[in-house]
């Protein structure tokens, strides 16, 4: 008897992360009988490749998924909160990369490595957290669960291919100008990224922290499943291309030795521990890329508290921050057959 | 009757540093009669350029110093240590910007905004801070005063121009090389840095803290002379060239809101405050590049504790982080009328 066969869509194909949940559906050899590309009317009638061929990718509309299993969107908020209800309408399960539903109480939002019993509740809708979350998380999830982390300063290095593939080419575009003596423009950011640092991810809310760092504030204690750990962040865009870095400081209600910590992260699923110093062994973006595994090194106690310590964490933001995510997502509802909406009627279709 | 007019020397006029300390005693007319440009028998006979002339190097040796008033030095610890002490006994006032006497207990370590009564008690060497303790005491210190800061987890972005013109020449390489589609070799850094960010700034100690961190953590309470800060730093090296930033984290003994914290840095010297998010201004690398300030923006509050606050903080670090800070303890040196050496056996020479 072979494994089940799945009929899976991925919503906003043509985009960065559309084409790299393509490219892991392919290396991971995901179960599927069927895999449909959909995008905008303005992408419909491109070609995205996928296994040895191209995939013609048709137009999202209400009605692309009938008879659709899976469908992994990453196509933008507001396309994700008009169409994902349809598809759950149609008894299909999306994997939503959007922050569209991630605070929504009806949608649970999953780390596989973290919590992935709260995929057993879902309502038709999962949403995939937020890149810089994701690979949090995955971090301090281990420890948590061995001393309880009650506070967490983290300060990011994030890659612009968070932002999408026009921050790419603006980069590049912005490096190649400098280099040839030329005044730059900047279109997709608020100011120059090459060569320089912005304290600003996404929008700035009333609070004066941005959206970014507020999903990293908010996702975490839903991903966690602890509404107590105090998370406070600054989230800033590096010139770098793949891979975002973060300077983590946590502290714990237990002791935990670095030692402690090492040990601990070593055996933690998804976890690579890179900690070598006197080897200048530590993790850095240049070999996140294409990894599936979250890097962690410089632990350290931080002795300004009484159980402190330093981390620095890094992934591969379009993998395990994006699509990889998703994909394993759908492979945990895949194996505790999961894929089928039970209920169709949670999401309201307008 | 004119202003007193001194004999300067800069030793290590040559580096990236020394000729930023040439151009700053130009910009800001400093009173000298004579400037001397010093640097190894390697760069002697080679010549900078000063004002509407070039200066002839000289090699720099124990005699250097007869006849000088104040010497500037930038020519790396192992040169300081072991001429600073023939310059004090020659009866002329050393401002050094190496690591070498920063914790020595006869040597004030000076940020003029912040402690320049340390310089009355000089013994003819004064240290000049680490780049990103200086921009972080500017902006602490008039905190400080206002609230008491109690701790400190700090996360840097820091330039390669910290590093020194060889680290500028290979991160440009770099970057040609690999926008050229080549192999790219690292020479100054252990690892690549273009479209890279690398967690370690100088060497690893023993508690797997980089010296960069620990210099940080030693010399922010020396400097604030206030042994009770506690300080946990992560120090990591951007592709920027100019302008190290700083994420900085801040517990104090007594409330201080947002706007109160803005109120006090606004009025505080060499300051300027930078924060207005609806507008997108907020203190960046590309701006600071050439300016005297310190600049600090996304100031708010930090709930995750009682009375904390995340600010963000960013200076020339070749300028306030090196060879203005070193200028300006000369400028205060010489207004207090402390440019002589009293006892010129503290220091041994060798």
């Amino acid at each position: 008897m072979g494994a089940q066969q799945f009929v899976v869509a991925v919503a906003g194909a043509t985009g960065a992360v559309g084409r790299e949940m393509l490219k892991i559906l392919e290396e991971r050899d995901f179960p599927a009988s069927k895999v449909i590309a959909l995008a905008s009317s303005r992408s419909a009638g491109s070609t995205v490749p996928f296994k040895n061929t191209e995939l013609l990718v048709e137009e999202l509309t209400e009605a692309s998924f009938q008879g659709v299993d899976i469908a992994l969107f990453s196509a933008g908020g507001s396309t994700s909160e008009k169409f994902a209800p349809y598809a759950a309408a149609a008894g299909c399960v999306v994997v939503d990369n959007s922050s569209a539903w991630r605070m929504d109480d009806r949608c649970p939002l999953v780390v596989p490595e973290v919590n992935p019993d709260d995929l057993d509740w879902h309502n038709g809708i999962i949403a995939n957290p937020n890149c810089s979350t994701i690979q949090m998380v995955v971090a301090l999830k281990p420890l948590h669960d061995a001393a309880t982390i009650t506070r967490v300063v983290v300060s990011t290095y994030q890659a612009v291919s968070g932002t999408g593939q026009k921050a790419i080419e603006e980069l590049e575009r912005q490096v190649r100008g400098l280099m040839g003596g030329q005044e730059v423009e900047n279109k997709v950011y608020p100011h120059r990224i090459a060569f320089n640092v912005l304290p600003q991810i996404d929008v700035f809310l009333e609070n004066e922290y941005t959206k970014e760092e507020m999903k990293m504030v908010h996702e975490t204690k839903k991903i966690m499943g602890d509404d107590s750990i105090r998370v406070t962040a600054t989230a800033v865009r590096v010139p770098v291309f793949f891979g975002h870095s973060e300077s983590v400081n946590i502290e714990t209600a237990k002791k935990l030795t670095a030692k402690e910590a090492r040990a601990v992260l070593a055996q933690a699923p998804g976890v690579r521990v890179l900690d070598n110093p006197g080897e200048k062994i530590y993790p850095m973006p240049i070999n996140a890329g294409g990894m599936d595994d979250t890097y962690v090194g410089r632990i350290r106690e931080d002795d300004t508290i009484e159980n402190g310590l330093n981390l620095w964490v890094v992934a591969d933001n379009l993998r395990k921050g994006a699509a990889l995510n998703a994909v394993q997502i759908a492979e945990t509802l895949a194996a505790r057959g999961l894929v089928r909406v039970q209920d169709r009627n949670v999401f309201e279709t307008k």
